[in-house]
């Protein structure tokens, strides 16, 4: 095995790519969606259904373990990997998004962000040397640097703020990575993600893109989108991002998002995603398949002796009834958000080696035209 | 397959017997303990997981399923096995506990008992002859009586009405079960078993255990214990009433217990089991090991890179730290609940593999007296 990080672009087809990053863990097959483990654990699966769903690689959050269990504790017991049982490609997110969303009584400077800890009000300080050290302790394959988010709408003068403190951020996280290489506590083939921000304003996303190019890191991230604005607003940014992005690099598009959406955005030039959808839906027992969506608390599933999809290669889309998924989900039972969780992984993954597979044959955007009309168009449910 | 139903009495070793049920649906190995799938799931586990943890029989929750998704659904639906896709044997009980411990404004008498349901609200009666028409519905391979449960302490009186009451119903059972097989509603290997009620007062049980006894039933249930007696009380009762069953029929303890309550319960005679306790615990972060109970929320696991059991040979009990399991449950994560609860089913099944062994090697006490020093005395957590 490599212990080198390096992408390959092998196909593109309009502005759909197909590529493949190789890391000392192994291939990451793009386009490629991420499922989430937020606390090192992808919500009700076991790794080995991710993996046989087609799994290359997972996303871990940095907030949420740096407070618990914490990154010194989970470096102790032989990082990440190892803690969780995935061999494969891991992939931590810099806690900045986290920090927004959940943390209380931040306080935001251009130094770093105290917040107070969601789960039991302790203090915490997350700086960019500090977010590089903890995705260091944690060992992941593929770390971001912190960046500042903020909510959508905002002001064209929040949103600048923002852009150049995430920029700044983004050459302390190159300088504090390359440290933490000299020392030996990154290693070879990890790499760096840069984040371009700049909310809906083409000018500063244009800006943000070239500034953090210069830096010349392994990937370029998209983020500060799917935050509530327009799908629409959101391909639009997505786009005009891409286009100033190195084609030789991998592109991330953070925290997206429907079927749909990434069909959409692959499209578009995006190559990585991570999404809380497939499994969140499925704790709620709303499920994706081939058809559409479907909300299997209906009671029209009620007596459907049908599979949940037989589109599907996954057991828990093919070996189970509607009526049985139907009653789980009704009666709370934990098997439910089991067997829906891993089926939207499953399909989720599906979606991306269908993807991979049109591009690869030249057949991208007749592929997604067909696609799209079969996921929006039939059985769907309200 | 046969289509018989037979109960073969292998060897016996002091009071500990070693046997084997013979269903359509394939062999059921006694001492047998029957995980718990009260609404047609073993909370938690995948039913390949319960196959290859040695389960033979599961259980189903007769008061569960009539309320949802209904008997005549899950007839419609092909049954309980193919609904729940488990091809083994099932045993369903009557609903006469649930009723009791679950059931609102309920209203008893000779006939049967009027219920309310604990979802809902709705209004539902449970007469001997409705319990056995819904088992015959769910398709079990061993169906229950319905019986009364009355809770310990209890008055003689009250005690005596149950009694006199579960043995009309047993009767009224036997009637209703022979007039669904002459209607094919049940087949040929389908058996009931019926239920000796009585309290703690051993010459309710005798006359309760013999008045059965002449009904000629396939297998004898002892019920109304592990409801708050002491252990030493339960295992007095059983083995007076044991001692009243017929040696060529099974005989089912039923609720019980903890795996000493195991142990003494076999050494007693007693053949069949059910309780929720390794999936209830498993869903609280309780874990049975051969090396006794460890509770993974304790902070000592917090930084322990052991397995949780190393003489098990579950992957739950093997394959992650006991550093993971205690983040896990600690978290909340759904994979918390699926690993302990996994570990446990495993564990109670080889615990039941390794009495039977004991049995036909003829050193069950030897074997019961080490086993339970081990269970009782090292590693046990507060």
């Amino acid at each position: 095995m490599t212990e080198c990080f390096a992408f390959a672009l092998l196909k593109t087809d309009g502005g759909a790519r197909l590529g493949e990053i190789v890391t000392p863990r192994g291939r990451i097959r793009t386009p490629a969606f991420m499922p989430v483990g937020t606390a090192a654990s992808v919500k009700a699966l076991y790794t080995d259904q991710l993996e046989a769903a087609g799994t290359d690689i997972v996303l871990a959050n940095t907030y949420h373990l740096m407070l618990r269990p914490g990154a010194e504790r989970v470096a102790r017991l032989g990082g990440l990997h190892r803690f969780m049982c995935w061999k494969g490609p891991i992939i931590t997110d810099s806690g900045g998004f986290q920090v927004m969303s959940l943390a209380r009584l931040r306080t935001l400077s251009d130094t770093g962000v105290t917040f107070q800890s969601h789960i039991d009000g302790s203090t915490h300080t997350l700086t960019p040397e500090r977010a590089v050290a903890i995705q260091c302790l944690l060992g992941s394959d593929i770390q971001m640097q912190l960046d500042e988010c903020i909510a959508l709408p905002a002001t064209a003068q929040e949103t600048r703020v923002a852009v150049d403190r995430s920029l700044a951020w983004a050459e302390r996280c190159k300088a504090e990575f390359a440290r933490q290489q000299d020392q030996g506590a990154a290693r070879p083939g990890q790499a760096l993600f840069g984040i371009v921000q700049g909310g809906l304003d083409p000018d500063l996303r244009r800006r943000a893109a070239d500034a953090l190019v210069t830096l010349d890191l392994k990937g370029y991230a998209i983020g500060g989108l799917a935050v509530g604005e327009t799908q629409q607003a959101m391909l639009d940014t997505l786009e005009l991002t891409a286009r100033r992005l190195p084609a030789g690099k991998p592109r991330y598009l953070m925290g997206v998002g429907t079927p749909i959406d990434l069909i959409e955005s692959v499209a578009r030039g995006a190559d990585m995603f991570d999404c809380v959808i497939p499994t969140r839906s499925g704790r709620h027992g709303l499920a994706f398949t081939w058809a559409g969506k479907v909300n299997l608390k209906n009671a029209r599933h009620a007596e459907d002796q049908g599979p949940l999809d037989p589109a599907s290669t996954c057991p828990a889309a093919l070996d189970y009834s509607r009526a049985y998924l139907h009653h789980l989900v009704k009666s709370g039972e934990l098997l439910g958000a089991m067997l829906v969780s891993w089926a939207n992984i499953a399909f989720y993954q599906q979606l991306m080696d269908a993807m991979r597979a049109a591009i690869a044959e030249g057949r991208f955007a007749a592929w997604a035209a067909a696609t799209k009309a079969g996921l929006g168009d039939t059985r769907r449910d309200p």
